[in-house]
C-alpha cells in the first residue's frame, strides 16, 4: 500500500507498529478493526493543555450533538503518561504538551494512525494561546507563516547531524474558511506571522525569567522588528506543526488567542475570568468550523 | 536582596510575580509564608511523565518515612494543567513534560520559586529514560555533557534575535556522587555524553517516524559517529538543563535509563514488565542518593 502522508518506504505494510508514546500499536493482523475505529477520522484537533482538549472534547460532542450511549461517559483513548487522547464522532482530540520537540513526537505518531486506518482527508489544527505583538488580548490570530528567530518561515530539523530547512507555511485555503467563522460568529482575529521560540522567557524577550540580561528598550525593540516583519503573536509550536504538515501536504492551520499584547508588558495578569473567556475563543471558531465542514 | 540562583535585575523585590504555568504565584505581602512552604528545600527532582513523578513522590515518602497525616493523602500543589508538582519533606518533585523547551519553562519558574523561598542549596535532577548508544538496555547513563546535533557540548539560544552559546555541561561531583550510590545498589551504570534532540525520530535517526529519508546504513554510520564522540545516550532535556544549571551555578544531574541500545533496533519492544522494571532505575538511584545526603 502506498502512503498518502506518510513519507517513510520502511512503513509500507508494516506487521506491528508500537504509537509508543500515544499508547496504542497498530497490527496488520488487526487493521480492519483498527480501520474500524479510526478509519472516519476528518479533523485532528491539539492543544497545550489536558484539561482544554478535554473540554473541547466534550463542547464538540455537545456541538456535533453526539451522545454517550447511556451508562458511559468520554473517556480517553490510549495511555495518558505522555499525551490525553480522545475521539468524538469524526474528531481526534489531543493534547501537545509545550513546545515544537513535545508536539513533533505526536504528529508523528498520530499521522501514522491516521494512515494506518486508510483516514486521508484529516484536517489538523492546532488550537492555544499566545502573546500577542501588537493586538489587543482576545484576538484569535491565524497564522499565515511561521517564523524562526531569523523570522524566516523556515524550520531546521538536523538529521543525522546535517541541517535540512523546511518551509514552515500554514494551508491558505483552510485558513480563510476559519476567517470566514470567526467573521460569521464574531470573534476578533488576525491572519499574520507566528514568531515560534523554543523558550517562553528568553526567547520570547520576556523581563521576568530567572535569567535576563537585556533591557525592556532592548525588548521593545526586539518586538517592534517582529512587529514590522508581520508578527501577530509567539508561540511555541507553530513552526514545527507547519513545517510537518507541509512536507506531508496535509491541510492545516494555527488557532492561536492572544492572552496579552507583548508590547505592552510580560505578565499573565488580566482576572482569571477574562483569561478563561479567551481561552474558549480558538475552541469557539474550532467547533463551529468543524459544524459547517460537516453540514 | 541579592540573588543567589537569578540573574534578573527585574526580580529583586518583585511586589509579586505569577509563576503561571505551574500555577502558583508569589508576592511579598505573603514572603514569609512562602519561605516557611518551601524555603526548606534541597533538592528538585524532575522527569517527563506525571505518573512516573507520582509514582517517585510516593516512594520518597516511603523512604524518608514521611507519613501523610491521618486522613489526608499526598496531593499536587499548584495547577495540573501545564505540570503535575509535589512536595515531600525537603524534595520538590515535577514532571517536565517532553523536550527542552517544556522543561525550560519549569526550570524558569522553579528556580524563581526557590529564590523567592530562599532555597539556595538545592541540587536539581533529571531522571529519565533514553535510547542508548552501544550500552544494554537497562544501562543507568549519568551525562557527563550534553550534546548537540554538531556533537558539540553547547546550547545555542537565540536571545532578541541573535545566538547566545552556553556550555552544557553537568556537576562532575554530583554525578560522581550519584555513581558511587549505583556501585553501592547495584545498579548498572555508565558516565558518558548525552546526545540531547529536538525530535524523536528524524533527528535521532529513528526508521519510523512518519518521515524518514535515509536508510538504514546512513542512520548507523551516524550512531557510531555519536557513539565514537563518546555519546551513551540520547533524549530530548539534557542540554538545555545543563545549560540553565550551569549558567545558574546550580549543582545538577542528569540519571536516564536507556530503554534500548539503538546500534541494535529503533522500537520499543521489551515485555510491559521489563520495561517497568528499567523505568524504576533511575528512581531507586535518585531515592538512595537523596537518603544518603540527608543522613
Amino acid at each position: 500500500m502506498a502512503h498518502v502522508h506518510v513519507i517513510n518506504a520502511n512503513l509500507e505494510n508494516p506487521s506491528t507498529d508500537v504509537l509508543y508514546h500515544l499508547g496504542l500499536s497498530y497490527s496488520e493482523a488487526e487493521r480492519d478493526e483498527f480501520r474500524a475505529i479510526f478509519g472516519d477520522i476528518k479533523f485532528f484537533v491539539c492543544g497545550g493543555s489536558a484539561d482544554r482538549m478535554k473540554t473541547f472534547a466534550l463542547k464538540l460532542a455537545e456541538t456535533l450533538g453526539i451522545k454517550a450511549p447511556f451508562g458511559y461517559s468520554l473517556s480517553h483513548i490510549g495511555s495518558t503518561s505522555r499525551y490525553t487522547t480522545y475521539k468524538v464522532g469524526p474528531v481526534l482530540i489531543a493534547n501537545h504538551g509545550m513546545g515544537m520537540p513535545s508536539i513533533s513526537i505526536l504528529l508523528h505518531e498520530v499521522t501514522k494512525l491516521l494512515e494506518y486506518a486508510g483516514a486521508h482527508d484529516a484536517i489538523y489544527i492546532r488550537m492555544g494561546t499566545s502573546g500577542g505583538v501588537g493586538v489587543e488580548g482576545g484576538t484569535v490570530v491565524l497564522t499565515s507563516e511561521a517564523l524562526n528567530h531569523e523570522l524566516r518561515p523556515v524550520h531546521v530539523v538536523p538529521i543525522l547531524g546535517k541541517l535540512h530547512e523546511r518551509p514552515a507555511v500554514l494551508d491558505a485555503a483552510v485558513t480563510a474558511e476559519i476567517a470566514a467563522i470567526c467573521d460569521e460568529i464574531s470573534v476578533p482575529y488576525a491572519i499574520g506571522k507566528t514568531l515560534c521560540a523554543d523558550d517562553f522567557y528568553e526567547e520570547q524577550g520576556r523581563l521576568d525569567g530567572a535569567i535576563c540580561e537585556y533591557t525592556n528598550e532592548e525588548k521593545l525593540a526586539f518586538l517592534q522588528v517582529c512587529h514590522d516583519a508581520g508578527t501577530r503573536n509567539i508561540e511555541m509550536e507553530s513552526r514545527l506543526f507547519a513545517a510537518f504538515t507541509h512536507k506531508l501536504n496535509i491541510p492545516a492551520a494555527v488557532v492561536c488567542v492572544t492572552l496579552l499584547n507583548r508590547l505592552e508588558g510580560d505578565q499573565v495578569t488580566k482576572p482569571h475570568s477574562v483569561l478563561e473567556e479567551y481561552d474558549l475563543r480558538p475552541m469557539s471558531v474550532v467547533l463551529a468550523y468543524i459544524k459547517s465542514k460537516l453540514q
